[in-house]
């Protein structure tokens, strides 16, 4: 992204580029890990974006954190414990602390610059992480989940992509302590890229975590700011089946102000279009 | 687009854009009624455009073209008789031919351009036009569906945005007809606009359908190329409800070779996110 243009241009892969009008830029800095922005867009609200890539815009974040979180949250019957991995924006906290059962959410993200930068220029998204039920750690989550000895009922893995601090995100040692530190009905869900542009990231995710979980499966969802629009979440529990055991009416129950997330979308997000499914040999 | 640049930007109500690696630009017309362009990229085949907008791009053009024509035509018990209004590009006719039971699918579309353009730069979309099964008219769709005789088990509007040559097909008159030249079981879809970007065009269709058809919806798909990558279709039926009385096993039966459609994809298609319900008052 230039200094001096008025777009903040996304290109991916040589070949696509998505470019958010520009109206300022708010932020620019260089951790140990990566390079971590803040842009205020017109029309889009502001945007993190990460070496680059756009994390999250004000204007369509609600897509990807209501989805990484009521998935997993509306079909454990009870969760209390919730771990996330990452998304040290804090949209995906926001969604999992709308739930009541949750007594205790804890964040672990390698990257302090992420959270204080979203706690500085994205209150939308990060401002629950200072909730008495949240707990935020900078530590590298591979780590974490290999040492604590805590125990989780939803473990939430809200990664950047699959290069870079992420990589071990994407390995079955991480997996199996994963396995090892979720509840008897725990459930597990992680960001998975673009089914359009990089099919290998949910497939290779889909065969890491077949031999560790008895139920693996995926699911789908758009948003404006991700390339291609279409993006994937793999899912893996101990037993609960995603649409099967998913009882509809605690969603109708809770009445959440959500804007994406329904009943009818948690099921209707597991219909994976027929390319997917060949790749991952449904 | 200017003439220069290394990429096929589309800009879009001026606070988005997205761009195509270009490699070559193979077409430029200019009709009584629009611009039609044929540009090869690198990354996303050919791509078709008309007043610059991306209409067609080898890549993903089987998401629109399955999703326009299959949802209806396996929702139909027995479609013989197909319109298609629109879509010079040949897209969904080709989509539409595959089912054994269409006897005749008659292409509307206005503009001999599209038509001649595609046929010449884009055969994977508009190679089914000669089939013998496929008649082209280069007429308007609106005083085609008022004057003509013939009856239809599916009419697809498979059209460009709400203004322009198109503006009409967004209208009551329109629908109307269109209703009257359907056969008893008849079923209509249309193309309607991005629900994230232009909510107003499936509101707007929605309020127009319902009061001329008993049974009114709406769904759901992504692609690569157009704004967003969410986009609408609305649905109408004289009774047929696409989700009740959609029978998955005719999907299966038929065994096409497609990409994105299945029959999970086909109903989990009406799952409409919140925010779209809303609008929609549903």
């Amino acid at each position: 992204m230039s200094a001096k243009s008025r777009w903040a241009d996304e290109e991916y892969q040589g070949i696509v580029r998505t470019g958010f009008r520009l109206k300022k830029r708010l932020f620019k800095g260089k951790s140990p890990f990566q390079t971590v922005e803040v842009v205020e867009t017109k029309g889009h609200g502001k945007l993190l974006l990460i070496d680059g890539m756009t994390m999250v815009s004000e204007r369509d974040e609600f897509v990807y954190h209501e989805m990484i979180a009521h998935v997993p949250l509306f079909l454990h019957p009870r969760p209390r414990r919730v771990l996330v991995i990452g998304g040290g924006d804090g949209g995906t906290v926001r969604e999992v602390l709308r739930h009541k059962t949750v007594e205790r959410c804890v964040l672990v993200e390698i990257d302090a610059l992420v959270v204080s930068a979203s706690k500085k220029f994205l209150p939308l998204t990060a401002g629950k992480l200072s909730d008495r039920r949240a707990v935020v750690r900078i530590e590298d989550g591979v780590k974490f989940v290999r040492e604590t000895a805590e125990r989780f009922d939803v473990v939430i893995v809200d990664s950047t992509e699959p290069f870079g601090p992420a990589k071990e995100l994407f390995g079955t040692a991480f997996y199996k302590d994963v396995k090892r530190v979720l509840t008897e009905d725990g459930v597990v869900v992680s960001q998975a890229g673009s089914p359009f542009y990089e099919i290998a990231t949910i497939k290779n995710l889909d065969r890491i975590l077949k031999p560790v979980f008895p139920v693996v499966d995926a699911y789908l969802f758009t948003n404006l700011t991700y390339p291609g629009g279409l993006w994937a979440f793999a899912f893996a529990s101990k037993g609960l089946r995603p649409v099967r055991d998913f009882r509809p009416q605690l969603v109708k129950a809770a009445k959440l102000p959500l804007k994406w997330y329904n009943a009818e979308v948690h099921a209707g997000a597991f219909a994976l279009p027929e390319f997917v499914r060949k790749a991952l040999n449904r």
